[in-house]
């Protein structure tokens, strides 16, 4: 781990990441000792650090550091936090405050194949995420709705659970983001009041782009859901995981999404 | 400042306070030594931790930590904070992590006397307070929603602003509790949607029901509010504040205001 730049492990316990969970981060995978879709990557990082006017270090300094760190570990996940750095008591950011950012690589533990592949059985979460536009989107450090949505759930076999918001619209996996396919159309659901807009989202909402598909961005319930031909989640991590069970929709065959995991496996797209 | 007992100045980088916000804390004054209104402190404390299954340290562990910081700092104003601890990647809880515990104490600086006798000046946030019932009244370190209201003003005359949700209602300031005086009504906001129930609102309303005078929570608007007779902010720092100026409302006399001020100042309320 790199904490601005230097080997270490801690952070200053005055650090307005941990007081009010003032920062963001990002979480995505390195191969081959290089951070995986790496431009994608830095341009959520700024555009997170930039909705919250918090100086985003440049994307240099950040993917020397990684591949620094991907010398020892060169396949492993890799975690970006950048907070607003440390300041006294008091909500309101201190101009002088000096953003601190950290640098973390941890080994990658391999999911099941079967999930990639038959797909994944999912939660339906109990928790019901909260709206706020001006933090909606963002992939921000103040994340117990997702701490708690978690903790609903132990079952082994289900390593993902599907969130809804306080109106009754599905907005995603706990750490992960949605589509369903209709037809032909894929839907992916509006996050304008709450969730995060990951980096698989947008390279999914390429794949249709580049394939003639229409992706709409809805506003939908999870009785549409379970009606869906295909349901998929997506995260940097774990690539694209079909869903074969959520509450009452079962599928065995995942044709789309199946062509879809294979697109993004392909870094260039 | 300790951590976990021991002094220190930093957190490991893992903990989950800082990935997540995944923690709660209290700020709270220290007078000659020791915490003021210890135990309605305390009491929150461990209720915001129970609300989060976060085991809470004991009243008698903290309760000396303070006091040892207390020894060479005895006037000062107290932050504890208590985390889910430190562990890897992933939002679900281990259960093997053990809550961290941080106690810091800083010095107090005095805010002017006038404002507390003639009232202050106060902010209307733009920022609107999202709805989350499952966090609403715990003091959690998810405080992005205070940190972007703090953000929009830097006039230093004044001190405080005052926030309402997206449904309009008025909650609280962006660091205090509010009440209004209408007739002999005190009303103070709901906050079972939004907000932090702090323990100065607890104490007005103790400080109504051993004065005979009615203390409804309530939903109401700006509209009604800057229509009060006597508005006024608590908090655990700076005690109780008059407002004299929020956007259309003007008071120079703040009787009952002035009342309740001077019997929050007597620690065995």
């Amino acid at each position: 781990m790199l904490v601005n730049g230097a080997p270490g492990s801690s952070i200053n316990a005055e650090d307005r990441g941990l007081s009010y969970g003032d920062g963001v981060f990002r979480t995505l995978r390195m191969q081959a000792g290089r951070p995986v879709c790496w431009e994608r990557q830095f341009a959520k990082l700024q555009r997170d650090c930039s909705a919250l006017k918090i100086p985003c270090p440049s994307a240099l300094v950040l993917s020397s550091e990684l591949q620094q760190l991907g010398k020892t570990q060169p396949d492993g996940v890799a975690k970006i936090v950048i907070t607003r750095g440390v300041s006294g008591r008091g909500y309101a950011p201190s101009p002088q405050a000096e953003a601190t950012r950290i640098v973390n690589l941890t080994p990658f533990t391999a999911y099941p194949f079967d999930y990639a592949k038959q797909g994944v059985r999912v939660h339906v979460c109990k928790v019901r995420l909260g709206h706020q536009m001006l933090l909606a989107g963002i992939k921000h450090l103040n994340r117990l709705e997702n701490v708690l949505a978690a903790s609903e759930w132990q079952d082994q076999d289900m390593p993902e659970g599907v969130l809804s918001d306080i109106s009754g619209f599905v907005i995603s996996g706990t750490r992960s983001n949605l589509f369903m396919l209709r037809g032909n159309i894929l839907y992916t659901p509006n996050l304008a009041r709450c969730g995060v807009a990951g980096v698989q989202r947008d390279r999914v909402m390429d794949w249709a782009k580049q394939h003639g598909v229409t992706c709409k961005v809805a506003d939908f319930h999870m009785e549409e859901l379970v009606q869906a031909d295909e349901i998929f989640l997506v995260n940097s991590v774990f690539g694209l995981w079909p869903v074969r069970e959520l509450a009452d929709y079962r599928r065995v065959q995942h044709p789309v999404a199946w062509k879809i995991q294979e697109w993004l496996v392909d870094e260039s797209h």
